[in-house]
């Protein structure tokens, strides 16, 4: 299965439609992160060199940076999400017919859903990181590309919403409570931030309208 | 400029990074629309057939067809919000040498906009559509795939506020007094609308947990 970023915008869309399970929700999730990663990349990029933005020169050179290294790896994370899936399923369809056999296939799928729940909540992280990017350049950034900043605060934090959803979904399965414990104390304080920083930014935008 | 579908993601997303205006937050949201509805054909598709769910089969098929032209629709607009844009930068560039020429490059730059502020309108029409079907999907669709359920409200909830700020910055250049009334009284309605499927979705998955 996997994910193929090379492949058309179209064709990426007709295999979420499809009856397949990846790539679903947490692939999805951090793809909406890489189009607010993108978008503010834009708006970073048509503040630098214009007319009344000199002051903000050096600091948008760094967060363009910011903003670019997020949206690459939160690409990478809509193939990772995918493959950590298959994981699962492989787990779930490995031997079982003698008692160790099965217990080995335990212990593989308790792994594999580990790994399933800890790339959406990289997601969870990396949309998060981008809201206070965005929150800097809503204060900074170019006055006419407000909306654009917007979008992106917007399709950050369902980003990060759709992400939760996608952890909370595998912790259910998952044996290991001090890993569950730390997941879920993980995400709370990364919901806190993101929800801050995306209030910020629509705060900002009330400001400088 | 335009946008193509038929381009790769990635290319997509560098377009979007780009400092060129198009494709910006107005097709942004729509392509978050057409996921979020690739989201929703998907679980459909994962209820069909399914030992459990023969009460909802031909529902789910309606709700299947709904979604998929949602999806198609929202896709149109990715590139329809991209070239309405590139006609308002047409309009300024356009002739102004002489009284007359500078009267008709005001009234296009106005027409241009209204175009420009009625695609996101409609992007968020559609989104609110689709959130019609995901609450219906999320109360009866397969329980497997409430996460994805779950991602697809949070994508169109964030499509429609996106495209409102995108139907909002084009509304404050707009003269036509009863056209910016109409526009604000219908995306407030939309807004309303959308909003309460939204918190349906996010109740039953509560319930169904």
């Amino acid at each position: 299965m996997g994910v193929d970023l090379e492949a058309s915008v179209s064709a990426f869309l007709e295999d979420v439609a499809s009856e397949r399970p990846t790539p679903g929700g947490g692939s999805v999730a951090a793809l909406a992160g890489a189009m607010a990663a993108g978008l503010t990349s834009m708006v970073c990029r048509l503040t630098l060199g214009k007319k009344g933005y000199e002051e903000v020169q050096e600091e948008m050179e760094r967060l363009l940076g910011e903003s670019e290294s997020l949206r690459e790896r939160l690409q990478e994370l809509v193939g990772e999400d995918a493959a950590a899936y298959d994981e699962v399923v492989k787990a779930f369809r490995s031997d079982r017919s003698t008692p160790e056999a099965k217990e080995a296939r335990t212990q593989a799928i308790q792994q594999a859903m580990m790994g399933a729940a800890q790339v959406p909540l990289e997601t969870g992280e990396r949309c998060r990181d981008l809201l206070s990017v965005v929150k800097l350049v809503s204060e900074r950034g170019n006055v006419n590309a407000l909306s654009d900043v917007g979008v992106a605060a917007h399709l950050s934090i369902a980003g990060f919403h759709s992400a939760r959803l996608n952890v909370e979904v595998n912790l259910a399965s998952i044996k290991d409570e001090a890993f569950v414990d730390r997941v879920r104390e993980e995400l709370e304080k990364v919901e806190w931030e993101a929800m801050q920083a995306h209030a910020d930014v629509l705060l900002a935008l009330e400001m400088r309208h």
